[in-house]
């Protein structure tokens, strides 16, 4: 009897480079394990034998990389006792901290301004079970709230000060390794609080030091023009982006991401709306693979550097989140307008089809 | 160096049991492969050692299980030359057809009845890069249009009548297979078109006449009771349900629905939205799996039917599409308020969550 056995969740899969042990509750919807697809319309655009590939993250059971650390944040959690997980965010870390939490028997508390975030960006929180505080102040005063209760509370900070999912993050690149062989030559990846570029960065060293790999990529990360600290160099007051994704003006992992481009000899570039919106649809309609907005920021990063990309070069571009996540960006950004009006016969239909 | 090599795509896995040729263009986003993901509440509702599965099919490339057709039925029309292909769908089949015929670089047509749907259903193959041409008529009217168009056009019809679509569609049968180890003891299954249906049972038979598992499942079917013409013997002419997917008067393949039944020794039954909803809110509230809502209708009516299982019997659902696909049902079906205007101090935030 064939039997291949399935895809066990990350944190089995990879147990051996993750702080768990027979001890930890894994609880798991079998995240990771996401696809590695080529896309030659982009390495066409390069040319010279370039060789480009998309990790896309985005199909991840919540849609985005967030599941990868909340796999390990919602797990660490129920071991250490929690009966509630709290964070702050409008977006891919709440819908993924109410999926794990609910599933694991958690309480889930999700904390936001009032008055300043659409209902839809809420919807996989609500649905997945959250309960949704929202608080007079700034998305400051949220973050505050959150850790002062985590604090004087029996309720579990799993924001991205949680160290657990940097660990779970990591695993993005092992199984990247596990499909090339090694790593690739360059790594590109949206950088907003930038705990993203730096989990691959530990996974590859990590995966470097068991060696499952010979090389290390260059770590390319790309920010958005209305949001690029790190390229700026100071912190963004009011950061500005349709990728609200990386919609950061002050990351978290900072220093770390400029670790890791320094020790790579990678690089960091800002990206304009314009190019994520071209590489968003290019992707789409040409690749077949539909992200978010923030997630092109990778392949608009490598294709504004492509001359810099060595011929022969193999080059992976994180995809993060799943573009089903913000259909209304999609319906505002394709170029193919509806023909309408058309007479039900057969004359008529293929004229409008160009025959 | 661990090299586990990564999974590529349905049709190099399961070659050897579809109709591809060495000449066959492979055109593939790397579907299928979906997790089996255990479902502890739904299986404590049953009890009596009972075990449940989902088989999560919203997490192919564009959401849905038609990815698994599609795949098959562009890398056919490819190797046959087309140069276009053409659907009337409002919903996943558009998306899926969209999606892999631009990744082939073949044009993608979708026939839609003007002004009757919603920009939001479209936004996914109007991304991907289709032309949507929407005439005056009704979606019969539609569908005779794509008919007629197939033929005396070089388009290919991709809509069900494709036969390679139910070719793919059958190695959802095989994952299950490969994850358990043998077929469970149910299959259940939404039933709209018939098809998934249909093709579940293929490739359980296959599989099985391969030796690949021991026994066959007995197949469940559930139709929406709006929706619900092979459980009421006759065609519906206005087919009413919220889970869209499956809202269908005339399902293409009712015979070999009823064949697979029959041959199965397993059952139709209806399910109400209410009861739909109900297994959809818990679906995403305690297992942490969000689903369209006519995925929910495998669960719903497992959950009917329950007494009926045998003690200690392995079952599958299938969940047919991703949730993401449909924000508005989760934010208007969703139980959580949002509790706001709650002030930024912790006594206040900490009322608002029950301390």
């Amino acid at each position: 009897m064939a039997h291949r056995g399935q895809w066990r969740g990350l944190i089995e899969e990879y147990r051996a480079f993750l702080p768990v042990s027979e001890n930890t509750p894994v609880v798991t919807l079998h995240e990771g394990n996401t696809p590695l697809i080529p896309a030659p319309a982009i390495a066409q655009q390069i040319g010279r034998g370039v060789k480009v590939y998309v990790k896309y993250d985005g199909l991840n059971p919540t849609g985005s990389f967030k599941d990868r650390g909340m796999t390990m944040a919602i797990s660490k959690a129920k071991e250490a006792g929690a009966q509630a997980v709290i964070c702050a965010s409008t977006g891919n870390t709440s819908a993924a901290a109410a999926a794990y939490a609910r599933r694991a028997g958690l309480k889930a508390f999700v904390v936001i301004p009032d008055g300043y975030v659409a209902l839809g960006k809420l919807a996989q929180a609500l649905v997945y079970g959250a309960e949704v505080i929202a608080i007079e102040g700034n998305f400051d005063d949220c973050l505050n709230a959150v850790r002062t209760m985590a604090q004087e509370y029996p309720v579990t900070l799993v924001n991205s000060v949680n160290p657990y999912r940097l660990e779970g993050q990591k695993t993005g690149a092992f199984e990247v390794v596990d499909a090339l062989g090694d790593s690739p030559d360059w790594l590109c990846i949206p950088v907003g609080n930038a705990g993203n570029i730096t989990a691959y960065w530990m996974g590859f060293c990590e995966y470097h030091q068991a060696g499952h790999c010979q090389k290390l990529p260059k770590m390319m990360g790309f920010q958005a023009a209305g949001a690029a600290p790190i390229i700026q160099g100071h912190p963004i007051t009011d950061p500005k982006t349709i990728a609200t994704a990386i919609r950061i003006g002050n990351p978290a992992s900072w220093d770390k991401a400029i670790a890791a481009q320094e020790a790579s000899q990678g690089a960091f570039n800002a990206v304009t709306d314009e190019e994520i919106l071209e590489a968003y649809r290019l992707l789409a309609s040409q690749e077949g693979v539909f992200c978010e907005p923030a997630s092109a920021a990778s392949v608009a990063g490598l294709l504004k550097v492509k001359d810099q990309v060595p011929s022969e070069a193999t080059v992976v571009c994180v995809l993060t989140g799943n573009g089903l996540k913000d259909p209304d960006c999609a319906i505002q950004n394709c170029n193919n307008p509806i023909k309408s009006g058309v007479a039900p016969n057969v004359s008529a239909i293929a004229q409008a089809m160009g025959f």
